[in-house]
């Protein structure tokens, strides 16, 4: 049973603004609720689930120290921001940005500048956790990875991949980062140029890299399109999936 | 000025059963609608639009033959299927079919096994836009093209790839075709396997590629990871944009 009262504050994590405010937000659904539990990268503040949720990981949430509170279906359907909501919310910490200083003359990572749909960026860190970045970097300007749409379209790579907001003049000085492609429509081809370890621009949905941004690029580079007169464009994750895929089947398997 | 009566028409398009019935579906905003003028690969039954968007394009609306409807902004909220409605709305009628048969030892295409997400579709084709494919392919359980969610995510796209409906073992049979690809979690590399011209299956956003297609598959391949232990699965237009690309480079750029 929860209270009317509780229920308000819940909803109010809905919203970015009462997010930042209690430093909280929402995790939901059976899949990645479990591995938020193993994961052990986020501190779990209280955790909604249903009976049977809590009876089939009695172990789980005993072992990570969690007193779940039982709610109705009806309950959770209130809490939730999913139109199915499926068993479990948890209320989870925001993690502090850690001060880590990257080399990246031994791996590759993202700069997102100004990506504005949460699906994207979920889809984005994705993309990441599966080729091995440990940290992206994102424009202030970006969506915020605690919305929950985002949480939900990671599929639970949150869990893996830090996600830092920051200007790009400041993590490519403090991180000495010699090599700053950027993906723009006029660069060199990425499947003939040689890519090497350094850190990839990804612009905007409609505009792509703003002009400050633009700058900064020391190698710009292009995915060739078959086709004069055909998309003039790639959806932008689908942009940073083939991009990250390249620069790592060339550090790899080349 | 439009009628109450054809309000209510146009908002039947918003529904699957009535397009099929009417054999038509809606293009909206004025990026998609200027390419759909200038394409002439949809026939345009009647095209709703502001003052200004009439006054603005007024050569290319007689060029193609159309008389427009002036609406207002209101009326246009009322018929469209936007948030925010872009100042024109047409409406078009199904295209035929073409029973073409394709050269598969020539070029690559790809087969959608059930994929479900309209923005995956949308994505999809102009992923296969990007890389010159005529015509893709899905099985008929999978999303409809012109849900106009689809239609809206192509961003033009749609006026260029054909989207075949056709069971897997037809298009295979009927295509003759030989080397049949299947993104799978333990095929080969496709970093370092040779790919050659052929049909690639995608398959469902959660259950990957059905059983009875698998069977068809005669080369599995598989996208690989950096991390063990790491997302299960890429999103699936991301894995389709990512062996696309792979297809492409490894056919023109090796």
């Amino acid at each position: 049973m929860i209270s009317k009262n509780q229920i308000k504050q819940i909803q109010a994590l809905h919203q970015k603004k009462y997010r930042d405010q209690q430093g909280r937000f929402l995790v939901e659904g059976i899949k990645t609720v479990k591995e938020l539990l193993k994961a052990n990268s986020f501190k779990v503040h209280e955790l909604f689930a249903t009976s049977d949720f809590i009876d089939e990981n009695k172990n789980e949430l005993s072992k990570a120290g969690i007193a779940a509170v039982e709610v109705s279906e009806r309950e959770l359907e209130q809490i939730s921001t999913l139109a199915t909501p499926n068993k479990v919310l948890a209320i989870c910490r925001y993690k502090e940005a850690a001060a880590v200083v990257y080399d990246f003359n031994a791996c590759f990572s993202l700069y997102l500048d100004d990506i504005r749909d949460p699906g994207n960026l979920g889809t984005i860190l994705r993309i990441a956790d599966w080729y091995g970045m440990e940290t992206i970097f994102c424009s202030p300007s970006s969506c915020d990875i605690y919305n929950p749409k985002v949480i939900q379209s990671t599929m639970g790579a949150f869990l893996r991949v830090n996600l830092v907001y920051a200007q790009l003049e400041k993590v490519i000085t403090e991180n000495k980062i010699a090599r700053v492609y950027g993906a723009v429509l006029d660069g060199k081809n990425i499947y003939t140029e040689k890519l090497e370890n350094g850190l990839v621009i990804v612009g905007n949905e409609a505009n792509g890299i703003g002009n400050e941004n633009r700058k900064l690029i020391t190698h710009p580079v292009t995915i060739p399109a078959h086709t004069q007169g055909g998309s003039e464009s790639l959806n932008a994750a689908i942009a940073t999936g083939i991009i990250s895929s390249e620069f790592f089947r060339q550090l790899n398997f080349k």
